[in-house]
């Protein structure tokens, strides 16, 4: 059989680059650095934002939409944001055929023209905590893109929130941190992400603090996952979002923003894909079973099995293309990832039984019709499990512990180095930048949040990074 | 009490940015023509979002993403759609910072760049139909912006599709025309919408024939809701989808478009709203029923209801903000038109029952607790039939049939006219322009859709338009 894919071990970005174009995911579009996301990729990314728009809403906060636009000034108010986005900037200079008066920017983030709003919204203690969430498009001009890992236009997620106090604050980004974003991903994206403390190099602009998630890929590098950030009282004071405390004083908002992108969906194919393509987890996938019907006279059957399996919960498809090889449609199938699939010919429906194809562990077996339903279930559920289990098995066997900066470069060519942050410092770090290596994040000796980096025995993983 | 909304028959339009602006719905963005939907008015959206997204999968059409940015030269290549687009474009000339080659256009619509991936994976009859859907932000500059009817940037979602023959798309723009739009204006949104042929001047640029639904406002005029269009060989021709038919010759495919917007929230608000505020259809309010506790001895009665009624398949919501005075919060649900409301109160409690407010027709009724899920579920169903019925008498009480020009001109001061378009012709539609009236569209006289407008005995609907 023809190769379909360039082998992971070969070349990894290649490996990535072709799944891409074979299974359909997304292509580059004409304006460098932007995507065109076909049907099965964003497939991918709405079942993505339904799970984690039900766990937005379950936190509290409610969606709204705000101008794609936004004035040069404002961007500037804010010094450190103005000055970490400036160089990724896309600018509209005209408009209904005129010269505009004052540039307009294409959001790279909402911060600044969100919190303009808030200053109106905001009046009193009884306001808050307000607590928005959009999903939009943003761009970022890229001059290396990569499909959906850094493209100049992505699809995402961005949550502004404003509390009465630090402390709410806090708990809140800790908050969507964790009951979003990290049980999005180990339930249903089956991803051992690691959660920790940005340091103050990699922290985003206009941050007080900035907390990540961390994937392990294929290749032993590291992908953030997501992002939540304090804000402290930096665009309050920037943009007057003041409220009268019961005190009787007029106070600062403290704030949250958070986000989440189409850069998951990459992180997907980089951490569960294999040499026969992308395994898709049986939570998120849209389709989680195909029928599909080997010859003519199977094609009846086919439809009628499938329609059990709807009936049983699960999210199923039928391909009855008789027209197209079997082999050329069971290739297809694994290169999209879908978790189980049904195979159904005239042979096997005389012996009464299917053959059941577990993509995720990659294994085959007859299975009588009367069992399907049932079997289909248990698989769903398991390799749910399975898959989650191999990412975390596989991640753990590559994380080395050492002291060293010449350690962390030589670890970090294969994989993450975890090194004490008393032995590397912002220093190290720096160092550690010149070869092309940085600090992930920050984590406690038992695995929970730092307050701080200035913290005792902090552990710093370090990696080279998407 | 105090005037909360200008009473509509003072000045219309007032009451319209009363409504947006008390039941905080949307406000405007700070660069020009630009608006920020405020979470009640974004969650009226998203329903629309699901009723629509849900009707568009049925129709066989999947979803997919296409850049934000396209290249000026591929705006170029259908002589009509540039003309028609040029005046309102938005361009970036600047990108990372650098002073870009070729300018980008933030997208009007997508037809040039989505034909431009058509021509990619359409090779062979076995390719087509190919049902593509959108749901994106577009940007045409608007010199008179009004929030929701005309924004320089909107939210939508638009249809791009390639079929094998003419009949094909035809066929394919009506479906999605009647089992999409209508079905959802007329079912969710409670809209006698009228259904006709654009005439040749109001046509979309590209296209060769447009579609449309329009709704007649409180004051009389018309708006324009979504509209589906063929588009002959036009774009495939300047994008070259070509396919190879089974007769082994190249043919160039055969394309419809289609589109709804945030304009539809603009229209709910016209359609149904009243001198209280905004009503919403049962079925497409996200919140179908808020109950109210009048005081703090009846917020757990309040929840427990609440408990109740979702068991019986309700969108509820509990108003407990007792620190907040009974009247205004009265007030707060009648502007954001929820369907039905329940007051509790301790008095109401002791004699075992509450209060039902219906929105709708504007009733209040005393209910017992023990029938109030029965009630409410009557209620919505009621309701919703109850708000098409009364839009459509008063759409049918404002509509007049006349014969000529200065007839139509004065009916459309304050209603739609009917005339005989054999009457009015091409030349009688320039004449209305001059008075700032339209044809909103050409039905047959049994009110189906004609297939050209030289058809004989074909109706015009004229109206003021927003």
């Amino acid at each position: 059989m023809a190769r379909v894919l360039t082998p992971q071990a070969e070349d990894f970005p290649r490996w990535y680059q072709d799944v891409l174009a074979k299974a359909e995911l997304a292509e580059n579009g004409p304006v460098r650095g932007t995507m065109v996301i076909r049907p099965y990729g964003y497939a991918l990314w709405e079942r993505m934002q339904a799970e984690v728009d039900d766990r937005i809403k379950a936190a509290g906060a409610r969606n709204a939409y705000f101008p794609l636009f936004i004035p040069e000034s404002y961007l500037k108010r804010e010094a450190e944001h103005v000055e970490g986005f400036s160089p990724e900037l896309a600018v509209v200079t005209i408009g209904g055929g005129k010269v505009l008066d004052e540039p307009a920017i294409v959001r790279p983030t909402s911060e600044t023209i969100i919190n303009a709003s808030f200053a109106r919204w905001v009046q009193s203690y009884r306001d808050l905590p307000l607590l928005i969430n959009q999903w939009a498009n943003v761009v970022r001009w890229e001059m290396r893109p990569r499909l959906f890992l850094r493209t100049s236009e992505f699809l995402w997620q961005e949550g502004h929130t404003a509390h009465a106090t630090e402390a709410e604050a806090r708990d809140y980004a800790v908050r969507i941190l964790r009951d979003v974003y990290e049980d999005f991903m180990v339930d249903v994206l089956a991803m051992p992400v690691v959660v920790g403390r940005k340091t103050a190099r990699e922290r985003f602009a206009g941050a007080t603090n900035t907390m990540t998630l961390e994937l392990m890929t294929g290749d032993g590098k590291a992908l953030q996952m997501g992002t939540s950030h304090e804000l402290g009282q930096n665009f309050a004071k920037a943009f007057g979002i003041e409220f009268l405390a019961p005190s009787g004083l007029r106070e600062h908002a403290w704030q949250t923003s958070w986000g989440s992108s189409t850069r998951m969906v990459g992180g997907l194919i980089m951490a569960h894909g294999d040499d026969a393509g992308l395994r898709v987890p049986p939570r998120l996938a849209a389709t989680q079973v195909v029928v599909l019907a080997i010859k003519a006279e199977a094609a009846e059957a086919a439809h009628r099995l499938a329609g059990e399996l709807r009936a049983g919960g699960a999210r199923v498809e039928v391909d009855d293309r008789i027209d197209v090889p079997f082999g050329r449609r069971a290739v297809d199938w694994e290169l999209k990832g879908v978790p189980v699939r049904v195979e159904v010919g005239p042979r096997e429906l005389v012996a009464d039984r299917v053959t059941l194809v577990h993509r995720i562990p990659g294994i085959k077996e007859p299975v009588a019709v009367g069992g399907l339903v049932d079997a289909v279930r248990v698989a769903l559920v398991r390799d749910q499990v399975a898959l989650y289990a191999e990412a975390e098995r596989k991640r753990d066997a590559r994380i080395a512990d050492v002291k060293t900066v010449e350690d962390v470069v030589e670890v970090a060519a294969s994989g993450w180095a975890r090194v004490p942050w008393a032995d590397l410092g912002t220093e190290g770090e720096a160092r550690l930048a010149e070869h092309a290596v940085s600090v992930r994040c920050l984590v406690r000796a038992d695995g929970s949040l730092p307050a701080s980096e200035d913290e005792p025995d902090l552990v710093a993983y370090c990696a080279r990074a998407y």
